[in-house]
């Protein structure tokens, strides 16, 4: 039998792993020797989940939420399938944990929370239900596999979050874009969390030139100000965007129904990434394939080493990057 | 604004391209210089949305079938997402019609049903809904961008079609193969169509092991009697599969519910290779941030040029592969 870190939180369906499964058991006390507790402060939703949920239940949002953590023992939407990452305080970890943390650091967890075993005791008292970030007092397990990151003390915690969240992203394109010899790198959600980081990244990796794709002039007017883009094109990514041929086409827009307007806008030999969870993979599959389009279609793994500090140096070294960002998180 | 291959055929929602389409103008008239009429002969089911078309429907898939092809003037699964294949003969070709067939051709084509406006003329009368190779009278449109290929003459018109449908898989297999020195190649679904395929192509672009991972002994017993897998493990693909550790992971099986395991098959620097249209992108992309497993998602891209002319020289060269595909083709 193969070691499957947290397997023993599965309440079912039986032999799945815990991303899979429908139910963990989320007791706070520690089931084995390679598990960290982490007293919870804060959830940051996933944009796709956050959208859903917000959608389909409106102010009734934060039932949906203790709802959901109280049947599934994890922050885990059934209809996105995503969830989001925490941040809290570590309060006891075996002696078998390779998480890196200890007692009293205050971290944030850097694997998604449709994982995570999750006990929420405040009832969400204090989120209003109308942003991503929830605050938020409970018990989280994180197992001998889990990435974490501690809370940098040079930035506020909520950017930080931010930032964590989303910084697979600019470390898979960094990877990505290395690959080629000073490719055109399009981001569509440039304006974005993951498209701003991703676009600096791009920059930083060898990107000759680089195109964001934003859906109004708002956003073109936010991506234009922080300098990360040499190039901008209003579009509804939805449809084929005129004019974009890039060697590298990452995307980072939470909307369905944008495989193939990437595809499109990627020469033959290219790669597309695909960040958003509202990705539909038999869309891009297909979609490729009927547009006879030789592009590599990458799936964006969320894991990459060393993204979390990839992301922070970003951060810290891209006076526009940041601003941008901090302004999103504000408005957010 | 781009030159869309087809997008004159969306009948809705306005704007997306054909594949994302609801509803395809499926009219046997040729619209523009550059399509192709072909009076269909037969059409093959994706295994997915056949599968899922007979468990829903049981015997009455048929009217289920004729349903979807008139409401979408295509025969695109709603529930799946997924299509198929046809063949059939060029009727008449418009003077800027790319494809590369004349007619009298007797062809397949190589990108998805999904896409590919349909009229179905004789109710699929002789089809017994029993499997995905539909016996069928009707007419199709091929647009600029479709790719087809002439049917040879010294093999089977269903054996063909079959290679032909799965020939994304052995060509995509082939080239991420030859990007690892000497890598252990695991193909999850070893036995089926795009999995002996695969596991013959990823011998040929220099695997130095190959393992065929399989349901059950029956279907363990006839990937044995093929000699493409140098070692064979009998696993649920569901679940974590014991003692597997590849550098290239390719999944074939069409069960939802196999991407962590596959995921977890693979080395830290490896890339997994999703040919299974049963494949969750979020599952994917989360489990793998999950496992904090640095390794390389693809999603398998059914197209890669040369793929049909490779794919069935696999299948004359290699003398179990052609046994095993035609024995499968005959029980399907």
């Amino acid at each position: 039998m193969v070691d499957v870190p947290g397997a023993h939180r599965v309440l079912g369906p039986p032999g799945v792993l815990p991303q899979a499964a429908w139910r963990l058991d989320p007791d706070p006390a520690l089931k084995d020797t390679a598990e960290t507790r982490v007293r919870v402060e804060r959830l940051n939703l996933d944009a796709a989940s956050f959208r859903q949920l917000r959608d389909a239940h409106g102010d009734r949002v934060r039932d949906e939420v203790l709802r959901i953590v109280a049947e599934r023992g994890k922050m885990h939407n059934p209809v996105t399938g995503s969830g989001g990452m925490l941040i809290g305080v570590v309060e006891e970890s075996g002696p078998d944990a390779t998480v890196g943390v200890r007692p009293g650091d205050r971290i944030a967890t850097l694997v998604s929370l449709t994982l995570t075993p999750l006990t929420i005791t405040d009832g969400l008292a204090r989120w209003d239900g109308r942003a991503e970030q929830v605050p938020c007092d409970g018990f989280a397990i994180l197992h001998g596999r889990t990435v974490a990151a501690v809370l940098p003390g040079d930035l506020d915690a909520a950017l930080a979050l931010a930032v964590f969240d989303v910084c697979g992203a600019p470390a898979l394109t960094a990877r990505v874009v290395a690959g080629y010899h000073r490719p055109v790198v399009a981001v569509i959600g440039g304006s974005g969390k993951s498209g701003s980081l991703s676009l600096a990244a791009a920059r930083r990796a060898g990107a000759s030139r680089t195109v964001g794709v934003c859906p109004d002039g708002t956003e073109a007017a936010r991506l234009r100000e922080s300098g990360l883009a040499d190039e901008i094109v209003v579009a509804d990514a939805r449809a084929p965007i005129g004019g974009v041929r890039a060697d590298v086409t990452v995307v980072c827009v939470d909307v369905p129904g944008c495989e193939h307007a990437a595809i499109l806008a990627t020469r033959d030999g290219g790669t597309v990434v695909f960040f958003s969870m509202a990705t539909s993979f038999t869309a891009a599959a297909l979609g490729a394939e009927g547009l006879a389009a030789d592009v590599t279609l990458l799936i964006g793994n969320g894991y990459v080493p060393g993204h979390a500090r990839m992301a922070l140096d970003l951060i810290r070294a891209t006076p526009g990057l940041r601003q941008l960002f901090t302004r999103r998180l504000r408005a957010d």
